[in-house]
């Protein structure tokens, strides 16, 4: 085990009504903007919910943060903040808001180009606005973590930073409000969950067993789940867990100590800047090509995440490893996320212009070994053609 | 899954040498009260190390917190607090010492009698001394949790309180400090870590996977690495997965959203008062027969337990119960802490004044269903005799 520090303030707040607290988690004579997405979070009452809690505050609204959050669209944001003297941000939906969230609330204490943040880093960040959020979306792991992914319309650019600054304050996770989630939405939330955990424990044995059997363990949970909450949409409790699964996945507690991956990531922001796809569509076709690549620089927790997660026991390794790659690929197929860039009307040509785009990103040594080539993102992707 | 709500802010930072980094997290001009237990910080460098790395700040001492911190001793801290304008607290030892500079850290900010935070309980704190910790024996949780558990030699009472105010804003967890504890502390905690997790496990299923496969996780590595500590003592990676283990038994995750039982603790805590014993070896004597009176109340989790933790499949349910029940005392055994009063030198007379003990602490309702009467207690040990 490598070693680490480990720091997440994070309050989080789990259950069906739970958002009837929310006021005693804010300050009452905060000035509060509430930030939300397109309309769904009125179309299943979580927008009442959230005014009615906060009936006795100052709050104002924003809307219209789009999946992918927007550099353009978040600093409009900014400018409301400063010409309405906001101190208090509430983020209400899923990932791409509650990440658009923590940009705002940086950059609206940032001291010169907010534009720094993403192409500096998270460390020019000295403080930020204080926030929290009402979840709607379990998938990214947001709410519980320090980091946000926002786009540039302009430039096609997709950026990450990450800052202890923009932890939110609570997270309210109310698992009925993902009840009338649409199924691509609930299946890319158990893809993305799924593939934030492989990419902190598919790499090499570190010997660090507790984070390797909780890492297995959201694995199997959501294996265990994923079938359910398609056969069963109405089970609250089984939205729960994948809610909690979520979470854990990406709160910085499975990652400790061990190294990380993120290569399908990084390979996979690329597939949505240029053609527009779910995040969690890119990692369903990148991460089985990578493993495959993968398998020798990979193979010792190739196996034992054969075996734990898949209970694969009999034949040789490779037949195991395998079988894995073939499972993992299927689980996502079954999510309904087509793990090939022909499920999305994608060819060979989308391989060039993505293998293009990482060269120009100067993305060259990625993976836990920084030593994945452009040449072997190729590979990968032909893998999924 | 029940609803929670989570926050624990303490910032663990963990690996050999991370004592050096100590004085980046206290504040350069705080007049810093260091606190520990006996001389084995002296022998084992622990001391040195921390005095060097807090060369630039004000630093006074209070030696002699005991085993089963008491009450009387931990005043005294108060009044050098007091005198000394003391305004941050640094613990450096095991679970007693961070025990106890919790209770410290409160009742110095306490207006009003500080027994009031052990007879009425933590509720009663507003306010406590920010304090560290630098934890050389793994096996409480303390380093990452909020409570506390005090002694009050006088009265022969052992007494627990929790308080959000009395996290500590960091703990610095090196494994190479725990390389020369006594082997009897080294099977303490590995006990102690197993019936934490067990109390917030092995109740009734309670439809929350991530939480059980953590739990199990955690279990797993203590049956797995145990044995290894026993083995190669001076082998510094098993080390550090037994006290990441230990603090992630008892930060409060994996109990978030569940019942917890914690009868064990209660039991073992009179134990302790009335014939010495150490906690740990309370609690290898109390939990196997808490688990066989209990069977028809657990079995659920038992026969759970029994499958995933010691791949226990074979036999009728009652057979995999027994094995499971008998596996765990055996490990304990191993570990080098007797599961049986006669271990101990008691008998027959113990069971009758641990049963009065109970009886007059008004223990009457223990457990997750709280139905465990004096009469089971008599039961649990008299299979322990």
């Amino acid at each position: 085990m490598q070693n680490f520090e480990f720091h997440n303030p994070t309050r989080v707040i789990f259950g069906v009504g739970q958002i009837a607290s929310l006021a005693k988690h804010i300050p009452s004579d905060a000035r509060v903007l509430m930030l939300y997405g397109g309309g769904s979070i009125k179309t299943n009452g979580t927008y009442d919910e959230v005014r009615a809690a906060l009936a006795g505050h100052t709050v104002l609204e924003f809307a219209g943060i789009e999946p992918n959050p927007k550099y353009e669209t978040l600093m409009q944001a900014v400018e409301l903040i400063h010409r309405e003297k906001i101190d208090f941000l509430l983020a209400v939906g899923g990932g791409s808001v509650v990440d658009g969230t923590k940009f705002v609330a940086a950059a609206a204490a940032y001291d010169g180009d907010a534009w720094d943040i993403l192409k500096i880093g998270g460390k020019v960040i000295k403080a930020a606005l204080p926030f929290g959020a009402v979840l709607t979306l379990p998938a990214t792991g947001s709410e519980m973590n320090s980091a946000s992914v926002i786009s540039r319309a302009e430039t096609q650019e997709k950026r990450a930073f990450m800052s202890p600054h923009v932890y939110p304050r609570f997270s309210v996770l109310d698992p009925a409000k993902t009840l009338t989630l649409p199924l691509r939405q609930v299946g890319n939330g158990v893809v993305d969950a799924f593939v934030h955990t492989t990419e902190q424990y598919l790499t090499y044995p570190a010997n660090a067993p507790v984070q390797d059997r909780f890492a297995e363990g959201l694995l199997q949970t959501l294996v265990e789940l994923g079938p359910q909450v398609l056969a069963r949409p109405d089970d609250v409790e089984v939205r729960a867990n994948i809610m909690w699964s979520a979470t854990m996945a990406l709160n910085g507690l499975i990652g400790v100590g061990v190294p990380q991956d993120w290569a399908t990531h990084m390979i996979g922001h690329e597939l949505t800047a240029l053609f527009g796809l779910d995040h969690a569509q890119t990692l369903a076709i990148v991460l089985p090509g990578i493993l495959q690549i993968r398998r020798e620089a990979k193979r010792g927790k190739l196996l034992q995440y054969a075996e734990r997660v898949w209970g694969l026991k009999n034949g040789t390794e490779d037949e195991r490893i395998d079988a894995a790659i073939g499972n993992t690929r299927a689980f996502f197929e079954q999510m309904g996320v087509p793990t090939r860039l022909s499920g999305y009307g994608l060819g060979p040509e989308a391989i060039d212009a993505t293998v293009a785009a990482v060269e120009a990103a100067g993305l060259t040594g990625l993976g836990e070994h920084r030593d994945i080539t452009p040449a072997d993102v190729r590979k990968a992707l032909q893998l999924s053609l």
